[in-house]
């Protein structure tokens, strides 16, 4: 079975360096795959962002990130539909493999989580088409249940499979931060099979001071990150693996070099 | 359908009432129905805590709580084990209406939270003939998944239904406050059936700021209220429901008689 080599998701050294820093980080450490966020590519333009891509031999691995659908009126979700196919665009000018979904939570003041992922289901049945014939792949990410109502309604593994088995064309990015405490993985993981499109790790730590910035480096909190890679590698999935870390207090403060050099050292001895 | 009454779980008044004071300030407003904590009545003593219920003929909903199986090896187990017959012991001093289990996460520094639920559903299995012949049932608490590694391995109504499924003599207690996001929430309540004694309410804020000690004045976050509590009474839940707010920065820091005349309102109107 191939492994995946490592990607840089560009949020793990956000804290310190900007899209080209990063790149040039990146391959002082020998990494040639990344994931940028579509704010660190409008930084420095999407033409040069693709300019660097191209001029480095860069696999970009996905592009972070399109969703948010549900919206408190018609027009607001139309205005983000329109924003998800400037997504799909900025993918294709970077030959990303994938755009990666971050669904949205409940829209304005609503406590109808229900109708919530309906909006979901219509906003993602909508970019389907444009992200076909452009040759990107979707790729719908279950966030963690405690993003349910501001982030991401789509929390399970189980509740992406349904989706996928709904709108054909969709792909699943699979985040061992989100999913790892559901008793029902390894069953939806088969379920999923080559539907895995994208893999992230980052480890749950205890305690967790912040619902967002205090995600943990691999091997510092409590995911048993070899088993659930070996799900996803039995599966089929030979991608990269994706090293996405928000960490406001500790790893966004420290020299970004040496977080790519741990970040390196963990993957090859707990990932 | 009958309509359960309000019940005060004691934490919500915790910032500043012991369980005595608790128990005048409930009959002050009305409310003839308690759910204290082990510590509160530890702190007064469990022979005059049980004089006072008497006395005063208060109904209490549940004794929270038992729990906390994994242990780091077979002795601390037991000990476990031991402490939850103390908890039963306890409950039926206070003629409680059931025992609330919390179940505990990921013992010492294990990565291996199959292991921790196996070491819970031992650990109830254990405690269940003690139970039985104390009169006294026995509510599991599915928790939110954010509490995983740290407080309760079981996540979801799912796994609590399979929990029961293979536990004779094992009914749930289900908080608004764990379960709202879940997908799957409606066809577990209703598999659930009869097997929830225990019916708990608080609110989900936009956003929380502490993963433990941020919950929300019903209605004044996220959840479907009227809605979920629709879905249990549907299933021949007639129970009282608990009033239980974790709340250190707000509700905590208020008059607790303010607190309980905004619950009540609350009650009336939200859940």
């Amino acid at each position: 079975m191939a492994k995946g080599q490592l990607s840089m998701n560009l949020a793990t050294t956000r804290g310190a360096w900007g899209f080209a820093e990063a790149v040039d980080g990146c391959l002082r450490h020998g990494v040639t795959a990344i994931s940028p966020w579509r704010d660190q590519v409008a930084a420095i333009g999407l033409d040069e962002a693709a300019r660097i891509v191209k001029a480095n031999g860069l696999r970009v691995t996905g592009l972070c990130r399109g969703g948010m659908f549900p919206g408190v009126d018609a027009a607001d979700r139309q205005k983000r539909i329109d924003d998800n196919f400037h997504a799909i665009d900025e993918a294709a000018a970077l030959g990303a493999d994938c755009l990666v979904l971050v669904v949205g939570g409940l829209p304005g003041s609503s406590r109808d989580i229900a109708e919530a992922r309906k909006m979901v289901a219509d906003g993602i049945a909508a970019i389907v088409p444009h992200a076909r014939s452009a040759g990107i792949p979707l790729a719908i990410e279950p966030l963690h249940p405690m993003y349910a109502a501001d982030r991401a309604c789509v929390n399970t593994l189980a509740h992406a499979n349904d989706l996928c088995d709904e709108l054909d064309g969709l792909g699943i990015a699979l985040d061992a931060y989100h999913v790892w405490w559901d008793p029902d993985l390894p069953r939806q993981i088969a379920r999923a099979g080559r539907r895995v499109i994208s893999y992230h790790v980052c480890d749950w730590l205890v305690p967790t001071t912040d619902f967002l910035l205090d995600r943990g480096m691999m091997g510092d909190g409590v995911i048993d990150l070899k088993g659930l890679r070996k799900l996803v590698e039995a599966q089929g999935y030979a991608g990269h693996v994706d090293v996405e870390i928000f960490s406001a207090s500790n790893w966004w403060t420290r020299d970004p070099d040496e977080v790519l050099r741990v970040c390196l050292e963990r993957f090859r001895t707990v990932v």
